[in-house]
């Protein structure tokens, strides 16, 4: 039994990442202690922090240097080993955090351990509409700017992992929906496979004039992914007592620098409220939301989607495909057999 | 008896006001129908709305064109006349809002006419800390941003209507509370007088040094009166849940046109809230708020300050006096006697 992990090698420039920023080095298998368990993992979590983990610049997440292993945001893998009564060998789990490295010791007792029937919904899902991402989707939506039935929710980067729950959980509420998304061919995406009611091309330019037109009753949420041009663009749109949920600004964290934000005149004018969140602040809801997501998927009304890039030696290009926006849903990096 | 009005006489350019800017034209004496009284008016209450209502950019208010009669948020005044059972000629009374005349006609059942007991505090305090000024800020401080005793609260225009009174209350809520204001004798005035912890000479430049000095633990509420370089400096200083409450931005009201705001990828990692926010929205609190005023006054706690400016005629200089920080406390125009 060997165990990889994946570490920094050196800091990349701005932009793309290539083979040269990991290492896949081998490390011994971690000793059990009483209470522990090894986890097999299967599925590593690709998020918007796994790239600004590696910009020394910004502040959004711990960074993570040359020499050091990187971490994520969740992982789903396998028991292999155990010496905690309630986890047995076999048993599959999610976790919402990770060290990236094909084997893990976990304290049992970790809060925020799911363990994962796989009959019920695919493993990949707890990484996406029953994980963090689906989490944060959830609190922005429903906590953050409580989208109701009669509002038109706008949201940004509308294929990606979050905002594709976004959209799916505003529409479960009833809200008009319109998402933002970069082609014809993710826009088709989400109209037909997320059933949101229309999807604004953002490569097509002109996006202040589009969501004008696609949103003729004014935007009154507006759940933003993204930042630059395009939250200006909403802000602009945005109707009275309008709520915007900023859950991330992807533009920014290719270390390409930050670019102003809206005057905020208008969001007294419009009695506007901003709010920033992260879902780390919020765990105690986890479990509702949980059991909120699963009976929405069991009702079809909330669906999962993922990019899964294959093979540990991948995993740049697994942050990649997330960066430069290739995905559809979920982005996932399998290091391991499904079994 | 006669009956003046200020009338828009030419819209003026950025900047400030001059003589040109207004006539004063007399009109007839409104006639009294059932349910009607008469109020001549002492004093008019001047705000950043005055200025920005001649102003045909921007969206803040209602635009008031050449030829059209200037309103104003409030006024207090005496009843002349009565033809409604509740009010009799003598009494006293402020209003939310009124048009800029020196005999008004008032139904006496409009909503938010408060009958003033001359003997309980200065007529004037019921343009300022009883008034809709006072209303802001209660709703700044305790509703938006909802300030606690732990908290470092910072006030821009700490010196003016508003801010006063927003840092008196945040004071009796028992936060540390500093201001910004223009020059060191406002800023004397405002430790002094008002009680602040400590307080910004914004004149002497270095404002984001200045925030850090003043502020060690870092800011948990802002509130934001001026916009601008300040809002910036305010926002980078935020602590971690902080909330900033968009009150007014009076850097902008005089026409020179509209900055960046700053870049809201902070606002996520420190999951700040912003909102903007204006008094009208939350009338059926006004009650609440000045009993509470009410009680706090009578405690010694929130103190009535008010810069006058005498004469219908000197209505554009009260105007100017305001927009060009030139006033402590709230900015009225007395265009009628006390008796």
């Amino acid at each position: 039994m060997k165990n990889f992990a994946i570490q920094v090698k050196q800091l990349p420039e701005p932009g793309l990442l290539n083979s040269d920023t990991f290492d896949i080095v081998e490390n011994p298998v971690p000793e059990l202690r009483d209470g522990e368990f090894l986890m097999r993992v299967i599925y590593l979590s690709i998020d918007a922090g796994s790239r600004a983990q590696l910009d020394d610049r910004g502040g959004y997440v711990i960074k993570t240097g040359p020499g050091q292993i990187m971490s994520g945001s969740g992982a789903v893998g396998q028991v292999i080993e155990s010496r905690h009564p309630d986890w047995q060998v076999g048993d599959y789990l999610a976790t919402t955090r990770s060290r990236w490295s094909s084997i893990i010791r976990v304290k049992g007792d970790t809060p925020f351990l799911t363990k994962i029937d796989p009959k019920a919904a695919p493993l990949e899902a707890y990484l996406g509409i029953f994980g963090m991402v689906g989490f944060t989707a959830w609190l922005g939506i429903t906590q953050i700017a409580q989208a109701k039935a009669t509002d038109t929710v706008l949201v940004s980067a509308a294929a990606g992992a979050t905002g594709s729950v976004a959209g799916q959980l505003a529409k479960a509420i009833g809200a008009t929906v319109i998402g933002i998304a970069g082609g014809a061919e993710k826009c088709q995406w989400v109209k037909q496979e997320l059933g949101f009611d229309d999807c604004i091309d953002y490569k097509t330019g002109g996006i202040a004039n589009s969501i004008t037109k696609h949103c003729p009753l004014g935007v009154d949420v507006y759940y933003d992914n993204v930042g630059g041009a395009i939250q200006q663009a909403a802000f602009n749109a945005m109707n009275t007592h309008g709520r915007i949920a900023l859950c991330g600004m992807v533009t920014q964290y290719s270390g390409e620098g930050e670019a102003p934000g809206p005057n905020l005149m208008d969001a007294i004018i419009k009695r506007l409220s901003l709010r920033g969140f992260l879902a780390n602040d919020h765990m105690a809801l986890l479990p509702t939301f949980q059991q909120e997501a699963l009976n929405l998927y069991q009702r079809g009304q909330l669906n999962h989607y993922a990019t899964v890039t294959k093979g540990i030696d991948n995993i740049h290009q697994a942050i990649n495909s997330l960066t430069s926006g290739k995905n559809t849903g979920k982005q996932l990096c399998q290091i391991g057999e499904i079994e």
